[in-house]
């Protein structure tokens, strides 16, 4: 089964040696309030303080990296609800390369000057992420430029399993992995490394409940459309989990956890509280499980990654008010 | 001259000695973004990750260490608009010694609830830091409780100077520190660490400009007393500096510099946005001046300390929306 799989562990110690000295090895901390109110030993995967702001570099830096300069020369184009477009943005900026980021109309505007900073040109259309693709793929038709999916494709999924090496290198102890879940890529990444370095590290994706389209799917047993979610957290709203990183999940996950968005709040709350950083909503989904005790059996040692800090600050107002 | 002072950097050593596996060792960390701002390679030593979200733990701890066992049985009371009264409470929990912190009527929320939660008991009493004095050491006449002075005492001194002394152990090659100034214990502890070290380190005070009681008494030559200050920067509004802080700076430090409540503001909302870390308006006064570039001739490398991180959240979402 597994030797079936579309990635594998040494795609990710290839990608984890392309991205040596452009990405942050980021820290894996403690927060002992949190230990107290999770009941077990909590360690955070810091990608929040990632360049960009998001985990989303190291998925988009593996994927310009192993296309051939030609390819680079007509551009890449991405849809993006934010931090994939940033980390497309600013892997073409390292390579030179021009970026087309197709973006939803509810973008946060941080997000949307964050990935104009890159230098990349933004195209703003629609709200869902299958909008945005066939306006990707559009651009991609005309131009050459080379469309660089989200999630859905083997190099992203190996890229963003780079921060699972790392967490297990650092702390081969873990017992337990909590990984918010959008369109699957990371929490596929990192499954497929745990599970090649110790088959009973338990590793979970995290859903808002008003956007659990893994889940859905893996009951389903094939990748499901959901309805458009409104969760606050954006960046975890794909109608579909992807075929590549939904064929990994399948094979290797535990199962899905959900949290509510009062809960994703509660947990942005927390940590700027109590350990002073900043994770956006959707970077919070896996420290919400933690919090509020999602995970059945909770083992001693539960990581989770914080896996972006690009809150807008209209919204995170909101949350500090407890609007939210 | 330098014989004469209150503190040692010996007093220093000793004083981490006795701090070692009670406060963190914090990070300092870097912020390309800040570098580019401040035109310069910029230094954070992250003290809003410290125990109780502030340095304050430091001196409190190496006074309550140097206390008889017969002196803690009759506990402590301690004066703060905040931080340090954690600092105290937490010490006199460690201690297993009863705390009476006097606090402003104008305390964030959180600051009171997190004093709370040490265990200490909190009196409520007037606006400014010498009408809290008073009530303390009328609780220290009535109960045989010994006070612990925020600032002005050698101990706190020594204790909040091993700040410094991990700054100049992880950065020798630091060449100016940035130090907000409230009574003046911080900055003075790390003067009389970096002038050991390095006579060539340049370090300055920061001082809100409505709270800039240690640039206006080091111009007088003495302590002067200025009028109370309606700063957002709550934790640098003492109505004058500490005789021993003074006396040290007088000797060592090579300035004050001052930074307005939006330059604090601006600082607050730029840590937060572009390194996702959290410091309180007091926290970051030593930021601003790096931000908006206060210091005459700065050189290569400029640290400052994030002095804590206990920001009221109601204040924290007037900053985020700009309405300060």
């Amino acid at each position: 089964m597994k030797g079936a799989l579309p990635v594998t562990p040494d795609d990710i110690t290839a990608a984890h040696r392309r991205l040596h000295g452009v990405c942050h090895r980021t820290l894996l901390f403690t927060c002992s309030a949190l230990d107290r109110e999770a009941g077990a030993r909590a360690l955070l995967k810091g990608e929040n303080f990632q360049r960009v702001g998001a985990f989303k570099l190291r998925g988009a830096y593996n994927f310009l990296a192993q296309l051939k300069p030609s390819e680079r020369a007509k551009g890449v184009v991405a849809a993006s609800s934010g931090n994939h477009g940033q980390g497309v943005a600013r892997a073409a900026r390292l390579f030179g390369c021009k970026a087309t980021i197709v973006v939803p109309e509810d973008i946060v505007p941080a997000k949307k000057e964050a990935i104009e900073r890159e230098g990349a040109e933004v195209i703003i259309s629609g709200r869902t992420s299958d909008v945005r693709l066939a306006a990707a793929e559009k651009v991609s038709k005309e131009t050459g430029a080379v469309f660089v999916h989200a999630f859905d494709h083997p190099w992203i999924v190996a890229g963003q399993g780079t921060a699972g090496k790392e967490m297990l290198e650092d702390a081969p102890f873990i017992d337990a992995i909590l990984v918010p879940v959008g369109g699957g890529g990371l929490v596929a990444g990192v499954a497929v490394w745990a599970k090649s370095q110790n088959p009973r590290v338990r590793v979970y994706g995290v859903e808002p409940d008003t956007a659990d389209g893994l889940r859905r799917s893996l009951e389903a047993g094939h990748p499901v459309k959901t309805e458009a979610s409104a969760s606050i957290a954006d960046g975890l709203r794909p109608v579909a989990p992807g075929n590549v990183p939904f064929q990994i999940c399948a094979a290797l996950l535990d199962g899905v956890l959900t949290v509510t968005d009062a809960e994703i709040a509660e947990s942005v709350r927390f940590l700027l509280s109590r350990a002073k950083v900043l994770v956006e909503p959707s970077g919070a989904a896996g420290l919400a499980a933690l919090l509020f005790r999602k995970m059945p059996d909770p083992p001693a040692t539960i990581a989770t990654v914080l896996t972006g800090g690009n809150a807008d600050f209209e919204t995170l107002a909101r949350i500090l008010r407890k609007e939210i």
